[in-house]
């Protein structure tokens, strides 16, 4: 069973969002356990403060190090060597291979920040991975958590049925998905395209193909300049005017 | 007041995310409103299913265009004019920039898909924008859609408090943020720079200044491309020994 621990000032907000669904039904069967530890437990101020004014003035409060540094340490006997993950836009990005990276591990723990950060101190102290979700700003380091919770989760052997497969998805291949579609055969005068209920399989898997690398040299073209290309999707790419260099 | 609307199959994970801390506030307070649309209260199928196999075969089933154009249609009244958000890696990636964009909306619909996707030709119908967290596999767009509501709300005026201050946050500049201490002085063996204590706000600027480049040249020199620098900054970064184009 994969472990996952989270230090927040929020742990009914981890606990809550990871119940549903998918990610709900994981934890009563035992794939994945979610534990949110808070820190505001920890701390030794006597008006339960976890926060002080930053050193060298501006607005914001910063978070102190001496409560994080204890929640952490009250872990220590169940994820000893667990990966310490601080969610920060200085980290680096998150993307399907660190979540696959991430999978690997048999525990980790999140580290959520709030207000306008965390004593620096700390972090040099404990924290072992800073990933960033992406290019923007959040009230605070959960949501991140929960995101690449989710995104590592659906990794481990067990969690997805099989109406949640994850063969030829996003990524899977480097390209984005093909257009899907089901029934009625016809919604809102709109057709399901003709090779799909033909019931060729060559042609159906021949067009899905090509329309993922329809979809990926429009939408993410640095995506294609990526991905595994075999010599065919080249040369159909070249009949539509996309041009590739081969990648190997 | 801005307000969002989600339509999706775990409205109680939307709204028990987002009833916590500052959005859970901001909410009380007026400033936003967030109401989950229940997809599955609009399926015509007597069983309540919302999604069937997908034409062309394969692993997976894919939502069904007729519950989440209806879900879609009873929020017509309150939702006229606005966008419409799928959340796919399909999509334009997400930034700080795409979040100062969409906080210029008075109100905005997002689509959540479950499983293996959603029938393409809902999409062409009702979708507006496609936006993408990252490059990474959710098991729902509902985390992406709870993130991007949480980015964009903390841009409308009063969502944040002084504590929560966004001046010189990651971004504002391009930059990443520089560290952050508070008290005690010594943690851990650990002091704070001299310089955050000396009470001369024009070398704590200073410093700040360095620190916010020197990380970004380190953790991100791909943003320290795109960030606007003065002479001074470049000056500052060539005796480091990295050197950049100026942007003007």
């Amino acid at each position: 069973m994969k472990q996952f621990f989270v230090l927040t000032l929020f742990p009914e907000m981890i606990e809550q969002t990871l119940s549903h669904s998918i990610m709900g039904r994981a934890q009563k069967e035992g794939h994945i356990s979610v534990e949110a530890v808070n820190i505001r437990d920890f701390t030794q101020n006597k008006h339960k403060h976890v926060d002080d004014y930053p050193y060298g003035g501006g607005a914001g409060l910063v978070m102190q190090g001496q409560p994080i540094y204890d929640a952490y340490q009250s872990l220590l006997p169940k994820a000893e060597h667990a990966r310490v993950v601080f969610m920060t836009p200085q980290g680096r990005p998150f993307t399907q291979r660190v979540a696959e990276e991430l999978a690997q591990e048999e525990n980790l723990v999140f580290l959520c920040g709030h207000y306008e950060g965390i004593d620096e101190r700390v972090i040099e102290e404990i924290v072992t991975d800073e990933i960033s979700l992406g290019d923007f700003v959040l009230t605070g380091g959960e949501l991140a958590a929960i995101t690449i919770i989710d995104a590592v989760s659906r990794l481990v052997p067990g969690v997805l049925g099989k109406e949640e497969s994850f063969e030829d998805e996003s990524f899977s291949e480097g390209l984005l998905e093909y257009p899907q579609y089901t029934r009625p055969p016809v919604f809102m005068g709109r057709e399901v395209p003709e090779v799909l209920l033909s019931g060729h399989h060559g042609n159906v898997a021949k067009w899905r193909r090509e329309q993922a690398l329809i979809r990926t040299a429009k939408k993410r073209p640095d995506l294609l300049k990526k991905a595994v290309l075999t010599k065919q999707d080249i040369a159909f790419l070249q009949k539509q005017g996309i041009t590739i260099e081969e990648t190997e």
